[in-house]
């Protein structure tokens, strides 16, 4: 018989857990592996709460294994290093993301692509190597394979955490399409966590920005506090037809079902529509009147591997691009859920797990 | 009062149009412009017939004007130059294609796009610079800008005039996308008149081919006569199941309606599916599932710029690539049109207008 949680690992570990589709979330206490050769254990000081988070713990997409500890965008402090280690010593920051294995041998693992890895592990609710079960990042301590942990740098701010699953999925299509050169006019649909780093990300690139949003609400926002140079209200015809063929690629982090005909219209010849927004339908494309006339693409993009991760980190950190976070205290976690669900969240709440996650 | 066809312009010329949307075409005196300082003049010998042309016979776009004389796959041999023409001489044998004129002066022309131009003008049924109509290759003489004109290689074949359209159409695609990589697994979806190229290209580019076709009469066609590698047909679930994440790229000449969701699946991570078929109504793509997690793309294209015909041109003539075609007489037209709507032909008609065009 399977050993509980809480008695299958070494290492006495505590979280938050949900237990059932109420996706509510209560203390929970399991267990870690003993740090291994090539692992490192840390403790966690921060941890993101992201919308993938929402799904996986009211079990939307019908994959969820209870209980489950959620968090992806974990950022910690080296407690204790394998023999093998090479990267990390006792007392580096490092940041875990979406994943903590994969197979290292097909070809996605061989690009620097993990992510694409069709064996990859997640850093919650999926098996690992071992066969027991993943927790993220609502916890006190973590053991990761080296390989998947990114050195933190030391001037970032620990609490920019959303850097590496926000972060990263934005930048990553912006660079892989070609979408990071300095002029270019790149739109961005949907102000939220993924929105508003695309946003930062492009300005950094040097590029001219476009948000476009149904909210009237995000103007201010998008123009003012972010810095973009244009604001769009996808709901607004003339506005939209105002802005036919002028931007060279679109990110669209909107996860609802969407018109593509307006953002396909307002690109450019050749430009590339991105979609990084986790949209379950299918959604309609136009193909003759715009991909075909125009050569223009709709893509998507998921995530980032992990040399792209730390080459995003390092970015961020030299050109001072942080997320917009609301630090949180752990026992407010269900409150920050409740509020994200309602998009009452500028833009990504973060979880101060170093000082919060024992006071239970 | 606008002038008649006949009398509008200097040079008589004689083809054969449509008069309305029935699309069936009877001999037609017009005329064509005296030859400009840039201009060539050049007397037909072959042009093929594309499945375009029988959307604008029958006003199927809702764009036609009628009298229309189609052809965009136009072979000839130059008998007049204007003073300032640098490219060609008397007797030197030129191919036109869908495009006679452009800005010249926007991005896509700065580019060689001269096909995606916003103010492209295509061979037949468009309004010229001069506000006249333009007249297809169904004629015996045709006068062009030597810009829209290329060389026609020595050692190539008159006959292969659909190069300049259905083999564009699937040249340009395969180098733009990086789909030309010795190795690479590529998919041709259909095998027509562009699908048939497509195959033809991709092998001589290296490729290891698939043919995915509704029709298991294709199947020795594609393997035994065009030399592709491997046959699916697209209705039997097993067959597409066993190639999922197979190809690198595909090319999708079909333009009826047809589901999206079993090719891209059959793409690798990162793979690509083009459409150049002209499909009229939207489709649907599953956005999640396999463009975000396999940071897939869709695209189009059309047709080629000048720069590339040229190219493609020139590798078809060194690598002995040629359409197959169904030579026919000018006056067998009408039974032609009737054929290639039901796909009765291997793979283009070729209307013999050096030999056949005066016999009326």
């Amino acid at each position: 018989m399977a050993k509980s949680p809480e008695e299958e690992h070494p290492i006495k570990a505590f979280g938050w857990a949900a237990r059932d589709t109420s996706g509510v979330l209560s203390p929970f206490n399991f267990s870690r592996r003993a740090t291994g050769e090539k692992d490192v254990q840390f403790k966690i000081f921060y941890c993101g709460i992201c919308h993938t988070d929402l799904h996986f713990l009211k079990n939307e997409w019908g994959v969820t294994r209870y209980p489950i500890v959620p968090g992806h965008e974990i950022v910690g402090v080296v407690t204790e290093v394998g023999t093998k280690v090479e990267k990390f010593k006792i007392g580096d920051k490092v940041g875990v993301g979406c994943l903590v294995g994969s197979c290292k041998k097909c070809d996605n693992c061989s690009n620097d692509l993990e992510n694409y890895c069709p064996k990859q592990i997640m850093t919650y609710g999926h098996p690992y190597h071992d066969g027991t079960m993943t927790y993220g990042g609502y916890s006190d301590l973590m053991v990761v394979d080296e390989h998947f942990a990114v050195r933190w740098p030391e001037n970032l701010s620990m609490e920019a955490a959303p850097l590496l699953c926000a972060g990263i999925t934005t930048y990553s299509p912006l660079k892989y399409f070609g979408l990071d050169k300095p002029g270019m006019h790149i739109g961005v649909v949907g102000l939220g966590g993924l929105g508003h780093m695309a946003v930062k990300f492009a300005k950094a690139f040097g590029a001219n920005v476009t948000v476009i949003s149904t909210s009237t609400g995000k103007k201010d926002e998008a123009l003012q506090h972010l810095g973009a140079d244009k604001f769009l209200l996808s709901n607004n015809p003339e506005q939209i037809q105002g802005a036919m063929n002028t931007l060279d690629g679109i990110i669209d982090t909107v996860s609802a079902v969407h018109p593509l005909l307006p953002l396909i219209g307002m690109l450019k010849p050749h430009g590339k529509l991105v979609m990084v927004g986790a949209v379950a339908q299918p959604l309609e494309v136009p193909v003759f009147p715009l991909l075909i006339m125009g050569r223009k693409l709709i893509a998507g993009s998921c995530i980032g591997g992990m040399k792209e991760t730390q080459e995003m980190l390092d970015f961020a950190a030299k050109h001072n691009i942080t997320p917009d976070v609301e630090v949180v205290a752990m026992d407010y976690v269900n409150t920050a859920l409740d509020r994200l669900l309602k998009s009452d969240v500028k833009y990504r709440f973060v979880l101060d797990i170093g000082k919060t996650m024992n006071s239970v």
